[in-house]
């Protein structure tokens, strides 16, 4: 039976695909979720792949993902770079959690160069554009299967 | 027939008149609510009056005003000096979006003197109390026109 | 008949007791809603025990509470450190409201050194574990009976 | 009889309209000028409009405004983010003084972020290019009538 | 047998009632340490009370206490904000040190907003006025009796 | 024969008296003028009193007192804490110059507790009002007579 | 004939498997080199796969890099935080370029919380171990075969 | 009857004369003293003159002096910079204080530029060297007869 | 027919000479002024060599430059490290502006480390004495005839 | 006969031995001084070790040694990091002053890396446990005997 | 006999003319080393041109010229930013530096505005391209000829 | 048999003695070496003496200590301040490291305050001149004995 995966979307990725082409590319959110299911079945996952705009919904989400899932995959968007609250909703589950940005956000303004999360993730893929979902599945599925 | 404005108000407006009327005066929002429709009516606009206490919220109506409306008039209140998730919102849109502050903002604490949306909007308001959003309709109303 | 208080917690309180055993204790929120309860029965205090993960959650509390009760006991978690929002919720009514942190913020990460709440509460209680709702319905006593 | 309004214009605006057309418009000081008057009459003001590239002939203009005019709506330009005898002259005289900015100074190199004056003017209107001078005679004429 | 508490303030605090009353209230630090027996005869506990307006002397009756009392609450006025020293005779002693703040430091000048002790006391009380020591007195009861 | 002091005043001290008079009191700049005459009859100084808004002037005016003047006192205003022309200029001649300011610059807004000059001064006086001046000149005449 | 991929390792990576292994893991800079070859055969990838301690011979390589290679795979250790030199060379060259750090480089010390190099690399992948490199090669091929 | 000032005088000030005579000058403190005694004899002043190489000493003094003197004159020598204690007891006192400092403390090291003081005393005297006693205690003067 | 070059000097250049020889040589300017004549006749440029110690009229001038002058050189003194009204003025003209300066402002105190209008010319020279003036109009002539 | 040598050390030193001895090492401070006195017999030195939690001690102790001895080895402890009267008391004496500090000052929190009196002595040892007090003795006793 | 001169080149100028032709022009370095002889050949220089990516070769390379050269100029790319050791290294020897770069390094990101060798130069020479090494050649005749 | 030592220098140390006297003797680095061997004699220690300017080479060697040395003396000179390669190094190898400075670098620029390897090394010695190495050679033996 496939183990499940919350693949968990912030603010404003909704608008992917038209919003800002030249930064993120013409994929919309559900192209990356298609590619996702497409990968999570080769690798046994069920892939769980929700959007929000609102932050206590990540924090809910992360909350539920520690009893339903077996890791998360998250993008928090502009949360990344200020929520204390999804620092701290990630330091108190147990499941590993895999931090994906679309950006380089390093290339970017500078207050996009601090991640709240990166000090208590399993690991950060950035940059990569919407391949940066696959390789973070990858990621998950090798640290599951260590 | 009317072009539709959504007039889009953040957290704490709801208490207007009765919070702090030395700071923001005695009108309440509904007040305001009043002489924006009136204004509206004479440019030719319907007015979308709305108030919310949550970040994610105003990002919804973002994306919602960004299909039904012409353009958006915001007084975002605290969620203005910290909210990246809103300036990513109103770069995510294509309508013109104009930001308002009742105070003068830059006459109070520190914390209060940076926007984070004043970047992206097409222009900004500060200052003039409850008048501000009928300033801020005109001048929609002029980039509208040209 | 006995005055409602309200004692409002924000985000991740609702995994306390198996999150991070070490820095907040073994006791769960329940536990601190039942220890409210009896106090709140000796000092004459209706308790009104409420949990979110949504700083606009808080807020609309905040606002809730101005009508219905004398007095807050707040723990806003995470959203201490950087909501504007709150501030101004709090400033914006007229009832006391006091900040409790379970763990010393100050024996942490930089981040949490900082309360955006502190400068408008009527004091606040740091570091005593689950004890600092206790001894916050206690002032809250004093408050009301001076 | 028209009452006086002072528009007074700081460093390099007289090179407005060939001065990097991508950011400030294609207007003339003149054109603007020309709209400022044609508004004016409308809303009763008598506009004196200048312009000058000299910090203290600015602050001399604020005080022979305070005993020869109503109001005044000034565009410090350069001066706006660095002068403390700006802000110490608007302090020193009783009429109300709108700030206008052509460009959005946010959308610009951090050290346009800043106005050292907007903490003393009854208002700013920014980025809404030679139409915010219009606005600040709307708003002008609000405050004088109010 | 009573165990002993040492109340330790530090400078200015015996001007207290005639030292800005509008910051401080109007009791005297001798009405305070008379509420201070009151509540310790209760508690049990043998309440040693001191005034000084030497760090050093702070220093030193800490190192005094670890021998002689169970626990201290302190006031350390303006050495809060700048002592390493206090700082390291708390880490030096094995006792519990309460830190108490009669106004509400957050919402005074930058200088107060940093607590040099906050991150090595057992807790702090802040803004509380002085039912701040009754608090204090209280917790410092309850970490004992646990 | 009198020996010549220059006595040079700075941005918006032309508004003296009628300006914020709680912050700078009610005198005007002439009554500071006939006062420094009467003291400078005593001391054996002619006095050369001026004003301007303009900061090239002071520095003007700074360049001819080296060959026209035995001392300068000064009060730049708001050039004082952004001027390095100033700073220049003083290091450039080689008569003492002394700082004045009225009010106390380091009760005030932070950007007025800097002055660019304090470094190259021979002293500064700070705070005590108009007779601040009278102080700068017996500071003057004893170093002249030393 | 499979295409070069260029792995270059930076300062002390040679001490890997006996350096720190509670932060960096038990595997050797050689055993990670036999995953890259091993996964490098797959993708079609020649790995020459090299460390050095000297910031100069990693510019030199990439130099080199960009005639010899179609991608490269770097870990430059501490040079990452502080060297403009990698930066300069790696935007001097037109291969893609991918950043691979074994731990979590923003869970340690701040001065490793910046890498100087992010904001001209494809892509990043921060801790997870040696597996890092592993999706660092298969990013690269992704990129590659798109 | 002469009424009393208290001249008070900070750390290291003992040294005086033989301590950096390039930077103090050759007169010893005894010397001041002398002058300030002869000055003080003339304007009917009672100067109590005292030293101490303690920060609580000098803020008993303060104290003291509030019940025993009409004003202060006070160089609090390297306390001046760090010392919230001192800021503290001059506001906690009624009678002016004035400070004073020998050398210019804003031509040295930039730990020497910030006075914790200057923003509660009733002016200062920065930079004339043992004169800047004789022109405090004159300001002094025109405090008490104004 | 020879090209015109202005050549601008800021505030206190007129003091060169006499002021502190040992950082700025012993020539006046009147000296350099020589030296860009002798050598704009070499290299075909007539030379307009002005100085002032007004911001407002090195603004102007440049102004002036833009219509009758093919390039100008300038070292506006102090007003390089804080005027943006001299960043804008060089950006709203279309002739090569190359800025000098006397002494290594590096070399001395951190105010002048910064030199507002580097990132606006076409080149700058620093540190080489009177000469630089020559280095600059070499400069100029090279831009000119390529 | 044996010349003094006066080992100098500050706030919460008494407490050696028994706070925290991780950090510090098991000996206490009279372990010390008897290693002193030895090693000072065999160096020629008569030893006056002393322990004050004062910092106006330590500064009087200082201004003492300069007429009865021929060196000071002195570790302020806390007093290191904040006291610019050490600094200066230093400074005013003549005699060769060492500092030590028995753990790794640069290895600790942020606020114990600067030493307030680094800069003016003559030379420093860190980290090295008790026996840095013997490295002092001996450098002290090279510095004498060349 | 010609005098010999170094022309010291940093990291990534080998591949001037390929890397960023829109930054660094179309020149090649060895186009830049034809221009340097074909200048030096003129005024009588040997020019000997060496390019390296090691901060290491650049300091020893300054060694060796301050015995076989009469001076040096040199453009140590992006370790001028940060190296402290060629900071010291101009410092050891004896013979004139002269700082080129070839862009405007103010014009671009934060990290190149500063230059840690600035200030220990005889001169520096930005922004004019290529054409930076002849100016500097010039530079280096006037002085040697002085 | 002799226990080996390296003591290992870095960029300029070659130029001592000649370099900068004032600030650092008129030793050369061959007198230091000579004095370390015959102390090392004293010790039983066998010293292995070498200098580099580049900061590759350190690593490299601090690398090679831990297999052919029981313990290392260091003067990383300019590196000290920025090389986070030098503090990694320190930290993969077993051995002690000590660390040097000839000169007093507190008392010196403030970019060289900071130590890099300060927190990681078993002590360090600053500001003894030449004499700093023996204090170290002790310094190691004593460690190496205990």
């Amino acid at each position: 039976m496939a183990r499940k995966v919350f693949v968990l979307n912030g603010p404003n990725l909704n608008a992917l695909g038209k919003r800002e082409p030249g930064m993120y590319g013409g994929k919309s959110l559900s192209d990356i979720e298609k590619d996702c299911r497409k990968l999570g079945n080769e690798l046994g996952f069920e892939i769980d792949f929700r959007q929000t705009n609102h932050e206590g919904v990540l924090v809910d989400w992360l909350h539920e993902a520690d009893d339903a899932a077996i890791g998360v995959v998250t993008n928090p968007g502009a949360y990344s770079h200020t929520s204390i609250a999804l620092h701290d909703a990630i330091r108190a589950i147990s499941i590993p959690v895999i931090e994906v940005h679309i950006s380089n956000i390093h290339a970017r303004e500078t207050f996009r160069h601090t991640s709240m999360i990166s000090s208590v993730v399993a690991g950060a893929i950035l940059g990569f554009g919407p391949n940066g979902y696959n390789l973070a599945l990858r990621a998950l599925s090798d640290i599951c299967n260590n």
